[in-house]
């Protein structure tokens, strides 16, 4: 096979998906919409480049040759391995670590932007993803974890998922890591698989869960996963802890209280002192219980988290296929991570932030019914008869456009037909008809193309269509835009 | 060394900058202003993944074990070669030919975002950068072309760089095809050479243009050049085309009627016969020729062109640090490339488009003086006296946000002093200090922070800068917002 005749299949690569108008429309109104909110607060946007250098990225220490575990690595021509970020916030933790002297502090930034994940791709499963967040760096103060919260909730409502619609929830891991304590369970390794065990919930349930504390799961496909291996006394005691009903409907008041009987040792007690002033700082912010309420099952996978932990959820309940009810599963989440910029510098840094994932968050609307009404409309779509006309034709669009009206000349080669077909395809609110007896009389015809669809539904017999011409106006053409006008604000 | 005590440099990669605020900013604001002049002409978004398949890529084609010259490749767990796209044309043409049958055609489509190339970084020379792009795929008319020349021109505009600072150049590859076949040079590697020569000019002059068309060219520090090896011939048929005086303050058609002597295969004729409709049409678009102008010297790097090429570029003189007038070069630019569709579907599909380098419209801007003038404003910052009252602050905080007013309460552990500090360095138009004593009297003071400054430079005397309190004024809470909207509208 010669390079000549060599012929790429147009594919893109998997779990990189393309992008069209409705979906981009979707989501840069709700990356507008969060960002908004975040500068409302006082966070200035910030924005790093797809690379970090593999070391700094932190989780994906470079251990082999080619540690591309999860990630998408490559060697530089200097030997040190990089990699495109799989979050917002590594990046941010070595921003700030590398300009901490020149920053205001407590630093707030936001950002959004592709982080990558080179992971098994699937249906619906990417490999490339858009994250909004806001981070406060610099500030141990519970109060910065609360107003984290408080823009998550502010941020939902914004896109679109007004109250009710969904919550965000809230944990301290300090408060498990006392009943792990407590139980023995000083290990990191296994208090890892303890917070992982947790975190899949949603997809196993409780039993589920509880195997996966003990020895371990076999699933339907007689699969086994090893198990965090507690003791059955220690899974007992975690599991009073996730299971629902200890977490849901409870407002924070009544949270605090009743797990102040089950923790006890000093980790446990920061923990509740933590919530409890974010319970405060929530309150004084108009974030009531039905918005934002503690649940202990809430861990989240990510390893750097330290404190509190948050995650955004759908409420509205979402039905699959066969009409059963399915957890939608998290919009988003955050948390405290007072490690990640230590890890550079080797000073404490108290760090928090939360994540927004900006497809989930357009699922979510979609699911809830909250999405915007209708495709956008194409613009206004100049038909071509004779192309030693053109100047004609770009003159009636240019005379659209400077109304600030969306419009085109067809730029194709075929009919009269096709164009009014395309016309049709682009969503075009109308359609300019300038024949020879027009520019000649100095009027130009517009098409309604909805009203033409709503009349000719009404005409059957084809004769009659072409007489009756329905929808067409031929007006002067120094009324081109005022009609064309009506009929676009008709069209939205 | 341990895993405990590593500690990773915090750097980013090299050639991969961190944007802050005010650049950020500014390059948001040319890409809002771009797409809205592509969407008012019909062209829908379009955002394809990050990676695509190497082969897709075309210029890159796999022909060794690691193909990463100029991008960055990795080989997915599948072994396939996949490459960090290098433009959005590459990526667009695979996308066209992929989706061909179901795009209303011709298909318009306009994208931003991130591209990335693999090349030596340097002051100034990042690897990363952000794109904003215009296509028609599906249309052979010169007109597409002359309306990708006059969204250029309405771009440079929208962005700020009104009529006379910017310009659009036009060229036809036809042109020096034909003369170079007059000279009997018909090899398209030599072709190419010749090309990459011209492009050029900026760098080297024309006497190094020259030699790079001949022999070759010995630089500065002795280092040599092979050159297109050209005959002598050949070379003085290239410069009469491309010297100055052959493009600048030429009309488009005395270019056209210029040129026309020079060649004479069929070929120049084609190209001669597009220039003119390009010409006949922009000039029905209202592009006169101070905006957009012929230039046989502009002829783009990229190997993918097969007709028109345009460049955007800076007319506003700019001035080196030792004040000597330098070229800034190329802003943007585009043209028409038949044959890339067509790599896929081996069915021919004319296209042209046109690629805004974002950072450069930015840098063009602030080269040319027309910057937004002064930064951004920070939010109104809180005072925290008393952590006992958090409250109250995050109250007033919120009172604010919902006016409207970007507002935050002060998160770190510092005193007053510092805090005043964080909100200059914040450039906060505004500070709220809510004291015990204002809290009892249900009042809040206020101090403008623009007009603080002015006053203080007038006081010598540190008490008395004391006493007077400059810009300080205590109001009651319920005109707490009418009063700091007064002061953030006047520090606009």
């Amino acid at each position: 096979m010669t390079e000549e005749t060599f012929r790429p299949e147009a594919r893109a690569p998997r779990g990189f998906a393309d992008k069209r108008a409705a979906q981009l429309r979707a989501e840069r109104r709700i990356v507008e919409q969060v960002s908004a909110v975040y500068e409302r607060w006082g966070f200035e946007p910030l924005d790093t480049g797809a690379f970090e250098y593999a070391d700094a990225l932190g989780k994906f220490l470079p251990d082999s040759d080619r540690p591309n575990e999860g990630v998408f690595a490559l060697q530089d021509d200097d030997e040190q391995w990089m990699a495109l970020r799989y979050d917002l916030t590594a990046p941010l933790a070595r921003f700030a670590a590398q300009n901490w002297e020149t920053l205001a502090k407590p630093y707030r930034r936001y950002a959004f932007g592709p982080v990558w994940r080179n992971e098994k791709p699937g249906p619906g499963r990417f490999r490339e993803f858009i994250q909004c967040d806001a981070d406060t760096v610099g500030s141990a103060r519970p109060e910065a974890d609360a107003e984290i919260i408080a823009m998550a909730v502010e941020g939902l409502e914004a896109a679109g998922l007004s109250q009710g619609a969904a919550v965000v929830k809230i944990n301290s891991r300090k408060i498990l890591d006392s009943v792990l304590a407590g139980a023995g369970v000083t290990d990191e390794k296994q208090k890892l698989a303890v917070l992982r065990s947790i975190d899949k919930m949603d997809r196993l349930g409780w039993l589920g869960v509880e195997d996966l504390l003990g020895k371990g799961r076999m699933d339907e496909s007689g699969a086994f996963t090893k198990g965090a291996e507690l003791s059955p006394a220690a899974v007992k005691a975690v599991m009073s802890l996730v299971m629902p009903g200890a977490g849901n409907g409870r407002t924070r008041a009544k949270f605090l209280s009743d797990v102040s009987g089950v923790t006890g040792s000093i980790g446990g007690d920061d923990g509740l002192e933590e919530l409890s002033r974010i319970d405060a700082a929530l309150t004084a912010m108009g974030i009531d219980d039905s918005r934002a309420f503690f649940d202990v099952s809430v861990v989240r996978g990510l390893e750097y988290y330290t404190g509190a932990v948050f995650e955004a959820e759908l409420v509205h309940e979402v039905l699959d296929d066969k009409g059963k009810p399915v957890r939608f599963g998290s919009i988003g989440g955050g948390g405290r991570y007072d490690d990640l910029v230590a890890r550079f510098t080797g000073q404490p840094v108290p760090a928090t932030g939360f994540s927004f994932g900006v497809s989930r968050l357009a699922a979510a609307l979609k699911a809830a019914g909250r999405e915007e009404a209708g495709a956008a409309r194409g613009p206004v779509v100049v038909i071509v008869f004779d192309a030693g006309q053109m100047g004609e034709y770009f003159g009636v669009a240019a005379q659209l456009r400077a109304a600030g009206i969306a419009a085109e000349v067809y730029l194709g080669s075929s009919g009269m037909k096709a164009q009014m077909k395309y016309a049709d395809r682009r969503n075009a609110p109308a359609a300019i008809i300038l024949g020879g007896d027009e520019i000649a009389a100095g009027t130009v015809t517009i098409k309604d193309l909805d009203l033409g669809r709503a009349l000719a539904a009404n005409i059957a017999d084809n004769d009659a269509y072409k007489s009756e011409r329905p929808g067409q106006q031929t007006v002067a053409r120094g009324q081109l835009v005022a009609a064309v006008q009506a009929i676009v604000d008709a069209a939205r």
